[in-house]
């Protein structure tokens, strides 16, 4: 049978796959004539393909044995596709509103069907380098990440179902282990993949890499990386993997799902849009100026911390009976339930911009950059803001401690010029 | 076929098993005429046989799906004995000198033969109750926790390793639930199981259950038990779980043995020994008043930590090349390699403070009791050491953090009158 085993698929043979394949046909009411099909894959790693015919659409998603922005020379498990489609499933299911839903999966093909999410749907960086206003942004992410994370953690699951899926996940090994690499090890030593924007930044870079404090605080993250099984987190949550429009927020590309760290998640995010702030200035022309945009970024890191904060605690306090981290009987007054949230989101507060910290900086002199500063043309103005943002996420890793809320930090990233 | 399904052995079914299984026959050197078996087990899950023949010797351990001393009403899957196997042999490897020998493991039988370890061996806490010095004793034990908790860390593993490993012991939940039930919970609610030395220390039980601080922190270390995977800990090491002569340690029964917190074992040790000291004054006569014993466990205190803090240092500057924790391209000047091992250290003392408390609580208000305390006849004499006993812990648990080495615990413990 065809598609009995791997092969990479392209425009013509993947109609040939749909032809053979019952659940996504039936998407396209079985008009299977004059289908358009058009290969995307702008990210890094997997090809994408939108499928669009006269009844139906839909996206399918397929992982090669290896990167795909370096190529064969750096091999990754296509098994990431499976946990990929694990991890859309189950956060699908927790927040249906924000993640496209699965059609199909197929394990041999390493090949996920799913919802393609149509015009004007657009990836959330790209809003933001061209000065978009989202009014349900912090909404809708604040939604997903408190109903993914507060579901699958201590709070919600007891401790069977959580070492189940913990075991699970652990098989995504190869993908935790691309983040160990570019995130926690290769900016802060010399290494073949990384770059930045140079001359300008060649003292800043080796600034980083000789920076004592920033190493022992590093270290203490990929500890937690490595070691905290607190949630199943998306594990790549930066802007790239958010797709909006005015009306609609949707969370792709999970395929560094695993058990780890919540913070890890909500400090992609914030962390990238804090990119995104500090990149405003290159992209300032005549006709703007960016001034409010930047502002209104600042309000969607503080909405979206604030909104978060609350709907997590709304979920917990709804949910006091479920999960084996806080049982009833012993966390058995007012107060005392009081302390014990407080400590939970101040510690998540500081690991959230620990990683936040810890994902800017590889950024600006690791392997992968982002588009918000890459499109800045001009170098020296380029790297001016990559300084401001390394600056901060230096300041906000070493000292996260001292952050007692989220006014504070967005206060920290208006004062540095 | 015999035994091709589980079945719990008796003195007369274990000598038809031994005949037809070879691996325990042979260690006989199939001299199977005249065996002697005693059943010896008093522990509290299962049960353990010693066969003695003419030509050599053996113990056997095996699991019945319930936990012994409270019988079928609280059952227990078997499969314990299947990931004690495990680490008996993980261990074993990584500690030759202080685990007893695997002979044999049928997975079906739920059973486990292995080295006896022959008189004058007795189990520490007997020796402890009885006054005797064991002079390799911190020796011993710092290196068998070094050994064993250094290279199952990510100090030694890489990720890969780790992560496997971690996902195969996920399997022994049901072990850790025990845990997290009597240790973490019971303790600080009202349950059937719990007892105390009643009517004295009511009033005592009653403020561990109503104490706000003492509860925040304690859910603090259970997150770490149920989150971190730091190493492959014992996971029940007291001074029930170990072995001695005056030349021999050996540490039996890792059941509960999984990927959790370093400070749990090294804890469980450490406070089980408080609670030796603390019950010393139950057993002081005209003879011996204990005061010269009750210095000798401080001082075992103090070396088992001392020894256990260089011997592990030892390891990490031998093994600097190893582990994906510290990578050694990143970790490159002695001052970092300095400032990221005292805070290693540091982190993990508190956390073995930790640890050590809720462990000696769990001891005095909670199901299962020490014989260091039980074997003082006269009730109010015992409550008074438990009382202090318990007093040290809960200062212990809150304050931990204030703590910078082992001695200036070792004068708190001093200080409880
Ligand atoms: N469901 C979808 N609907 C529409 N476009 C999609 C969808 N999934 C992915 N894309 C497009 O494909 C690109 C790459 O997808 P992504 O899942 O991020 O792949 P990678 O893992 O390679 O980063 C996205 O940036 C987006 O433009
Ligand atoms: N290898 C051994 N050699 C000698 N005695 C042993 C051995 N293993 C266990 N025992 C004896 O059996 C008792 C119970 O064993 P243990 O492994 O602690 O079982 P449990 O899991 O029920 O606590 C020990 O306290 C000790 O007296
Ligand atoms: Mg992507
Ligand atoms: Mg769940
Ligand atoms: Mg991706
Ligand atoms: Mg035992
Ligand atoms: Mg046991």
């Amino acid at each position: 049978m065809a598609f009995s085993e791997f092969q990479p698929l392209n425009d013509k043979s993947l109609v040939d796959y749909i032809k053979a394949t019952p659940s996504l046909s039936s998407k396209l009411k079985d008009h299977l004539d004059n289908l358009t099909v058009k290969e995307v894959g702008d990210g890094n790693l997997n090809f994408v393909f939108i499928v669009v015919g006269s009844h139906g659409s839909f996206v399918i998603k397929q992982a090669l044995p290896y990167i795909r922005c370096i190529g064969e020379s750096w091999p990754m498990t296509k098994e990431r596709a499976y946990f990929e489609a694990l991890a859309l499933r189950e956060h699908g299911r927790l927040s249906p509103d924000h993640v496209p839903e699965v059609y199909h999966f197929d394990r041999t093909m390493s090949l996920i069907g799913m919802r393609y999410l149509e015009p004007p749907h657009i990836i959330l960086r790209k809003g933001l380098i061209a000065g978009i206003e989202y009014p349900l942004l912090a909404d809708h992410m604040s939604d997903y990440m408190a109903r993914t994370l507060f579901h699958t953690s201590l709070l919600y699951h007891n401790t069977t179902d959580h070492r189940k899926a913990v075991a699970e996940f652990c098989g995504n090994v190869e993908l935790c282990r691309l983040t160990e690499q570019v995130v926690f090890s290769d900016p802060y030593k010399v290494s073949e993949y990384n770059r930045w924007t140079s001359p300008y930044l060649d003292s800043d870079a080796e600034a980083v890499r000789e920076d004592n404090a920033l190493k022992l605080e590093v270290a203490e993250l990929k500890s937690l990386f490595c070691e905290r099984a607190q949630a199943l987190i998306h594990g790549d949550l930066h802007t790239g993997s958010v797709m909006v429009t005015p009306d609609s927020t949707q969370v792709i590309d999970p395929e560094f799902a695993f058990y780890g760290p919540i913070g890890f998640d909500i400090g992609a995010f914030l962390g990238n849009l804090i990119l995104a702030f500090f990149a405003q200035d290159g992209h300032a022309d005549e006709q703007n100026d960016r001034k409010a945009y930047k502002a209104w970024i600042l309000r969607i890191i503080q909405n979206t911390w604030n909104l978060f904060h609350k709907k997590f605690i709304a979920l917990w306090d709804a949910n006091k009976d479920a999960g084996d981290a806080y049982l009833p009987a012993i966390y058995n007054n007012s107060e005392l339930q009081q302390l014990v949230q407080d400590k939970y989101i101040k510690e998540l507060l500081h690991d959230t911009l620990g990683f936040g910290a810890a994902k800017m900086i590889r950024r600006i002199v690791g392997v992968a950059h982002v588009e918000d500063f890459e499109s800045i043309t001009d170098a020296s103005k380029r790297s001016g803001c990559e300084r401001r943002a390394l600056e901060f996420a230096k300041l906000i890793l070493k000292e996260r401690r001292k952050f007692q809320n989220i006014e504070e930090v967005v206060s920290a990233v208006q004062q540095i010029q």
